[in-house]
This record gives C-alpha cells, structure tokens and sequence, in this order.
C-alpha cells in the first residue's frame, strides 16, 4: 500500500530534489532519497510506486515550491500599471528561482530525462502548459501593460537567462542580468 | 601518447555526442564512446587523457558541428536591410541547430555537469561568451537593424525555444515556434 502522509511525503519530493541536482537523474534511486531524508532505507518505495512515479510527482513540487508569495501577487494587481512594475516582478520571479538552485536543476535534469520517457514528457508538458496559461491570464486580467505576446517572449528569455545563471554564471554578471531583465521588459512590452 | 589523428578524434567526439544524449553525463565512459563509435575498446582512451578532456573536447565540437554555411553568413551580409532578413536568419538558425537534436542535448547534460566540473565550465563559459560576441559583432557589423540588446535578447529567447521544442515539444508547435520567432524579432529589434 503506498503511503500518503503529505508532509513526509513532500520531505522526500525535497530529497529528490537535492538527488537530482547533485547527482544527475541516473543518481536518482530510492536508496539515494532515503539517504538524502535521513529516513530509513525502504521509505520512499512505500511513497512511489516506482521511480518513474517518483519523478513525475518531483516535477510538480518544484512549481509547488516556487509558487509566488501573496505579496508578490499583490504587487500584480495593486502596483501603478506600468513597465516599471512589470520589472520588478520579473526580477522578483529571477531571484525567487535563483534562490531554489537545485530546483531549477532538477527540474533540467527532469526535461532531459523527459526525453527518453514519453509518460514523464507528458506529465511536464501539461505542468508547463499550466504555469504559461497561469501568466498569460494573470498578466492580462491585470491589465499592466503589454499583451499575451510579451509575456511568451519574457517567459522565454528569462528561462535562459535563468538557466545561464545557474550553469554558466561567469556569461552574465549578477548586475549584467538585472539590466537584461529592464531590457527585456523594454522591449518585450510596447510602449502604449 | 595521446593519438592526433583528426578524423579519428571527430568521429570519436561525434559518437560522445550521440551517447550525451541518449545515456545522460553519468553514462559518457570511454567504452560506450568506443562502442557507439564502433572503433576496438581502448581507442578513445588513447585520444583523450580523461572523462574530463573528452567533456571539454565534446563541448567545442558542438560548434564547429553548428556553424553556418556560407550562403548563410552571405545572407547576413548581402539580404535587405530590414527585420525579415533577421527573422530568416534567425528560422535559419532554429532549424539549424533542432535538426541537430542530440549535440543540443548533448550541450545541456554538459553544461548540467559543468555545476560540478569547475574546468568544464570554464572551457564552457568562454566558448558560449566567444559565440555571443561573434554573434554581436556580425549583426553590428552587417547594418541590419538592431542594436546589441536586440542580439541578446534573440539570444536568450532563442536558445530557450529551442530547449522546449527540443524537451517538451507539445508546449509551442512547430507553427507557433515560428510565430515566436517572427514576434520576438519585432520586439527586439526596435523600428527605426
């Protein structure tokens, strides 16, 4: 029988995590996670019923993990409407995701691993689809400027800038990127 | 005594390339190099010292594999001034390099690696500033509208499309991606 306590459940989700982006997805193993908990050996099979299971459920966590605080979400609806505002919550969702490295990793080491197993692929295809849909709806119900375009060509440059951060950080300095970012904004939303 | 036969040592990081792709960074040992490469076992470890030097090898041969054919750069230089002769260019270049499949992915398991590889990516990170440079350079070069950022910001949106149509390409069809890249060239190139 698979257990469900959430909370021990989301403690191994977060083992995973670590796993993954220390040790590449072929370290990924049930004795790892353990290990990584600090729980004994045989807990996270009676969690995952495999380790495909295992790494589809680690897929949505992350986003879990990362969802915007409520202030955050206020600064979306009660910030003046203009491209200023849309900077600063860009640079607030860059450091949010930059702060949870071994996330952002994983969730790489996820995507490649997705390419070699059509269930997960799936799995991260709709995760994905979902947190796109989610921006593009929130940024228009809000009315900042900029269209469903803007926010598409923002989601796309700042996932790079994000990934070259994290695997390459000598390419753009910490101070290089936040004035991409401002460009990014710049151009990707047009003036009105 | 390392071997130098260059034809040798491309089919041998060719074959590397091919496992990166379809084993992961864990599975690159000198046996499935010379397995895929279909060469006698002890081949590959007579042209690279280690794992190591094969990685760095491997992430240069990427862009040798990857750079444009004479009548592309003819285009840069020649084609109309205007926007659509960067939007071709930049068609050009998604097509190039997601027929090229496996060094793309091949590309992301090493930069993955490189977060535990120091030297890797050192050899990484001047490679990828040596590209983005040249790219600047040929666009201000050439008098195609646009200016530095426009470069950088293709770049960043760029690379991540084609990390998605290359992992999870049910996110942007082959249609959309083209729309993006119409789209991105618009906004990142500012009308003069």
């Amino acid at each position: 029988m698979v257990r469900t306590n959430p909370e021990r459940r989301n403690a191994l989700l977060d083992a995973a995590i670590e796993v993954l982006a220390r040790e590449g997805a072929r370290g990924l193993t049930f004795r790892a996670v353990d290990k990584e908990a600090a729980v004994p050996a045989g807990t996270a099979s009676n969690y995952f019923a495999n380790r495909d299971e295992l790494m589809m459920q680690v897929g949505n966590r992350f986003y879990e993990r990362l969802e915007p605080s409520p202030e955050t979400m206020g600064k979306l609806t009660t910030g003046p409407r203009d491209r200023d505002t849309i900077t600063e919550l860009m640079n607030e969702i860059v450091e949010r995701i930059t702060s949870f490295r071994t996330g952002y990793l994983a969730q790489l080491e996820l995507r490649l691993e997705a390419t070699r197993r059509p269930e997960l692929q799936q799995v991260l295809t709709e995760r994905v689809r979902a947190d796109i849909d989610f921006n593009v709806r929130n940024h228009l119900e809000s009315e900042l400027p900029g269209d469903a375009d803007s926010v598409l060509l923002l989601y796309l440059a700042i996932n790079w800038l994000i990934l070259e951060r994290l695997t390459l950080p000598g390419i753009f300095s910490e101070e290089q990127a936040a004035t991409l970012v401002r460009m990014a904004v710049e151009r990707a939303v047009p003036a009105r």
